[in-house]
This record gives structure tokens, C-alpha cells and sequence, in this order.
């Protein structure tokens, strides 16, 4: 059985930034159109601190961007825009909210659905193969060291 | 705008269960075929006490099931396995490390590749729409209520 370092993987880094609660919240909220600071704080639900603590990590690994904007008579001020890096996590965001909504989902049914803009109709996330495209699930799957690997020695 | 509250949502459901790195690391490497303690302990690399307060959440949320096994001549232990909530797992935490690839991995390339058993292609994960399949990305997709939905106020 092959083993693989945790201090390595692709999974571990990427948890190192969104896998905080509360973080990931706050880039949930910018999913749903929240710029603005108040607007966060409003929606996300923790304290101002941790707001700030939260949005400056993701500035920081260029998940969000932070752009000056001025309302008339008012000083300058900030919002906070998803960047290409920051959209390309929506899949991951609506892989884990579609498996709350099957096995930690309330009766009343599901809080929030993304739909496609065009049509209307849900997205779904797929699992599939690159080859012949069918859906998969974990039992057709199996992994292997990538290139990147650094093998560590593993009980049987 | 619509707001919807934080508190009542699935994908701070799913982080309550897994959103902890450790917890998440544990369900990773069951995922690449670790059962026993020692085999998590070895991998995972957390302290022992950690581990074992992540494997009861795992196996309290239903994720792990925890089930007997005896070696010739050895008291009865217990090795954990992922159920099927668990293994619908996978979807998300290979979207989450795709992720990680593209905008953090390392020049030597991924440590882990996941690939369709049967023929050995790498499995995708694809963000879609349910109606015509096509791949979206996060612009091409809104935000809706759904039924289980509560609003709050908010500020534009």
C-alpha cells in the first residue's frame, strides 16, 4: 500500500486556506454577492475581527482582491471581488453544499440552489472519468502517486 | 439582494463535519485505503489523542463505521470504514484537491492522482448544468433560494 505525506498534498494546502469555517463562509457570501464589509458582517455572522482576520487571508492567497471604490461625499473605502483563482473554487463549494443537502439537509428541503444563468435549471457536480466521461462514484475509483509524490513508509 | 442565513445552511453543515483539516485529512486517507488506527496515525501524522477525537466524529456523523476484526491470538480491535454518506465524500474532496493542483501545487506536479478503476484515466470533477450538461464556470451560474430557505435582511 503506498503512502503519501500529508505535508504535500494538494488537498491539505487547499485547506489550509478555505477549510476554516469561517472563511469558508465568508467566500460562500462572496459567491452570493456580498463586496462590501457590512455586507459580509451581516451575512457571515462572526465578529468584526475575525471578518477582517478571514478576508485578509483570502486577499492574501489572491482569492479575493481588494478594490478602492468612493461613494459621493463619503472617503475612500474597499470592496472585495472573487478573483479567477477565488471562482474556480465554486465547484468545491457546491460539491460539499450538495452533499449537506443529501445526508445533513433539513425537510424543509435545501436553503440555496446555483442554477445555471442561462437556462434556470440547477447545476450539479459530476464526478466522472476524462476518458469516457460516465459519473463515478468512489468504488470505480482508485489512486495513485502522482509526479509530485513523496512516498513515506505505511503499516499493512 | 437575498440574504440567506448562515446558520441553516449545507455547506456550513458539511464544514461542521469535515471543514476541520484534521478531520478532513483522516477521511482522505481513508479514501486511499487506510482502516486501522495505526495506519491513520501513521499518514495523518496528528497526535494520537487528535486522531482519535476526529475518527468518533467521523464515525459519530455516520461518515466511518466502526466495525470488529481479531488476528489469530489477538484481542479484538475495531478498523474504520467509510459508509456510503462517507464515500459520496469523494466528489467534494476531489474538487478541493483538483483545486489545490492548479492554483497551489507544486512544480514537481500532484502527489495523488485519482483514476477510474476500470481503465485507469484520471477522474474530473465537472461543475454542470442538469438540464443540458454542459461545463460551467462560476459566472455562468446565480444564486437562488430554495425551499428550505430563511431570509434575512440585508445591505446592498
Amino acid at each position: 500500500m503506498v503512502g503519501f505525506s500529508a505535508e504535500h498534498c494538494s488537498v491539505k494546502r487547499a485547506l489550509d486556506i478555505v477549510g476554516e469555517k469561517w472563511t469558508f463562509l465568508v467566500l460562500r457570501e462572496a459567491f452570493y454577492g456580498a463586496r462590501r464589509f457590512e455586507q459580509f458582517h451581516e451575512r457571515v455572522g462572526c465578529a468584526r475581527n475575525i471578518l477582517s482576520d478571514r478576508l485578509a487571508t483570502l486577499v492574501g492567497h489572491e482569492v479575493l482582491e481588494r478594490v478602492p471604490y468612493r461613494e459621493p461625499g463619503q472617503r475612500e473605502r474597499h470592496e472585495y471581488r472573487l478573483t479567477e483563482k477565488g471562482r474556480d473554487l465554486l465547484t468545491a463549494l457546491v460539491a460539499l453544499m450538495h452533499w449537506g443537502d443529501r445526508w445533513e439537509g433539513d425537510e424543509a428541503g435545501p436553503t440555496v440552489e446555483v442554477l445555471h444563468r442561462a437556462c434556470g435549471s440547477p447545476v450539479e457536480v459530476v464526478l466522472r472519468c476524462s476518458h469516457d466521461h460516465e459519473p463515478l462514484t468512489a468504488v470505480d475509483t482508485v489512486p495513485r502517486a502522482g509526479r509530485g509524490a513523496r512516498q513515506v513508509p505505511v503499516s499493512r
